[in-house]
């Protein structure tokens, strides 16, 4: 398969709802940063040496003992792709936005069902990223801890006995992991309990973002949740720690849900039945709406209030109707009126079965 | 069959949707005012004195001319009826919010098909009404007219060789005859051009009134024009000049459908779009919009974009979730939101054709 098959497709395996409390936890990740020895780090680096990289990082990838241990990836320089091919990949949450800024020398590599992806000279020179639907952030470290050790076996990795692992930004250096949680948590937005909540966990070391990382918006109730420390600590202990996070947030999530139900269910019934009618309907609908609508769709169908969805359709809808992904199928270009008239042609179809 | 059956029941002949031109004009409407020789005028009138004008009325209905030509009548005094059942027959436009006010004084006598009704000391002794589907003007003058002239066998009417009928409020004399026809005008409105078109009625002496009559709001984009002059010229000529300009106003609707198909086609599709999803799928809802969003599906049913709904169901509806009408159906008194709530059910089940 190759990496335009994977962009032409909005379905992604963290999209699947057998991901255990996938009714909140959308889907865990864990990356880590690396950088090699005896290169500049990324935003220094010239077309020659970043080309270089990204060779290397193939060649590690393409090695017998960690493409049995871990599937084999496909590479694709970002500039093969085109600018809208490029979005798509951040709309499916596979690459980051870093990595369109100065594409020229850089590149992904991914695994077919876009479980493990290896971005190359984004911020550092390899990050080394596992997506996983629900909560399975111990199992995301594992996939990545394979990678980064069969990497490891072909490519010398800066790393300091005092700093541990070196990055460009020193505050991912030490173990260079992130991890992070996709949470849907609309019981807690309704209740406007979230904000209070999200202040107590950043004093706990954790940090809550929008659904396309820094500085986006929370759009369709979904918030990622994300350690800020990455030293002086072992990755399991992070790992450990988010896990609880999560499981607490959860919890709320779930206990606000309840509130809600008894409270006002009827104006929680009346908030999904409006949005499922009108996604059913709307000739004209905008991407940031859509999200809000299918955040209620997804929050109707998690407490039972509908039930004739498919609910793996509804993530896939997420990525569908972003800008990009929208562009993508239309082949063409739209002016905005005619971008939301196929944004949602392609809802009602969807939500009729039609589309996949 | 009994007065009470009819409030019972929702539908009424004037729903019926193969009236002519029944697309804009929902219906045709003629009353004359009468007034009895020797009796003062209705707010003048003593209890005992108002008795012998329902008994006079009622036995001039039951004349066997009268019945065999009109077919017969069924009467009841208001206080016979609970204040829910007064307002359900304001709301099924069969009697006027006035005679609701000292309703011990007052009656109504209704044709089993409530084509044909006679309120008995309204503003005047009597007020005969016939209320057909569509543009129906003219049978509705003469249905109207062989009921006056059979009435008036039995009963002595008020008449001066000068003012012709005498009636309480000098600006009905002479005819007494007022002529209106409810016409539904989304498109005028949606292209703001319908205010200035009511200007120019005004100065050709009629007159534009929301859904009940003076002074009430224009739900549903439904609007009820009637003849201010009834002195002067016969009662065909007025029936005539109002009928053209319904057919006038009929006209720029149209064409002003045509043009928002042309112009602003998504948009028009969007907005019937989601109406009809919205009604078909809200838990809560206002009487207010509902009229607007009935509305809405209407005028998508008479532009063939959406094809799945009965007509007669949707006039049927805008009775049906008028705050009475929602009342008596519950058997039970509630509070708004309940109310909002019974209204939402009651739209869901009838657009699925669960509720005829």
């Amino acid at each position: 398969m190759n990496i335009k098959d994977n962009i032409n497709n909005a379905g992604s395996a963290w999209m699947n709802v057998d991901g255990p409390e996938s009714d909140i936890v959308v889907s865990s990740r864990v990356r880590v940063a690396r950088n090699l020895k005896g290169y500049p780090y990324p935003h220094l680096l010239e077309q020659e040496k970043a080309a270089d990289i990204i060779r290397a990082a193939g060649l590690a990838l393409q090695d017998k003992a960690l493409a049995e241990e871990t599937g084999g990836f496909e590479v694709a320089r970002m500039a093969e792709l085109s600018p809208v091919e490029r979005q798509i990949l951040v709309e499916k949450h596979l690459i980051s936005p870093d990595l369109l800024v100065g594409y020229e020398k850089k590149a992904v590599a991914l695994r077919d069902d876009e479980v493990l992806s290896v971005m190359i000279n984004e911020e550092d020179h390899l990050r080394i990223q596992c997506l996983l639907p629900g909560l399975q952030l111990k199992k995301a470290w594992e996939l990545v801890d394979r990678v980064d050790d069969g990497m490891e076996n072909t490519m010398d990795f800066a790393f300091s006995e005092k700093f541990g692992y070196l990055t460009t930004c020193p505050t991912n250096a030490g173990t260079g992991m992130r991890a992070s949680v996709m949470l849907h948590l609309p019981g807690l937005v309704l209740l406007d309990q979230l904000k209070g909540i999200l202040i107590s966990i950043s004093k706990l070391g954790f940090t809550a973002r929008g659904l396309y990382g820094e500085g986006t918006e929370a759009l369709g109730n979904l918030f990622q949740i994300s350690n800020q420390v990455t030293m002086g600590r072992p990755e399991e202990e992070i790992i450990n720690s988010l896990n609880s996070v999560a499981v607490q947030l959860m919890l709320q999530e779930r206990e606000a849900r309840k509130v809600l139900l008894r409270e006002r269910g009827e104006q929680l019934k009346d908030r999904v039945g409006r949005s499922y009618g009108i996604l059913g309907h709307a000739h004209i609908i905008s991407a940031e709406e859509s999200m809000r609508r299918i955040s209620d769709l997804k929050l109707g169908l998690d407490l039972g209030l509908i039930k004739d969805i498919n609910p793996v359709q509804l993530m896939k809808l997420m990525v569908m109707t972003r800008p990009a992904f929208l562009l993508q199928q239309q082949q063409g270009h739209f002016a905005p009126l005619q971008r939301d008239v196929q944004r949602a042609e392609l809802i009602r179809k969807s939500l009729k079965g039609e589309v996949i």
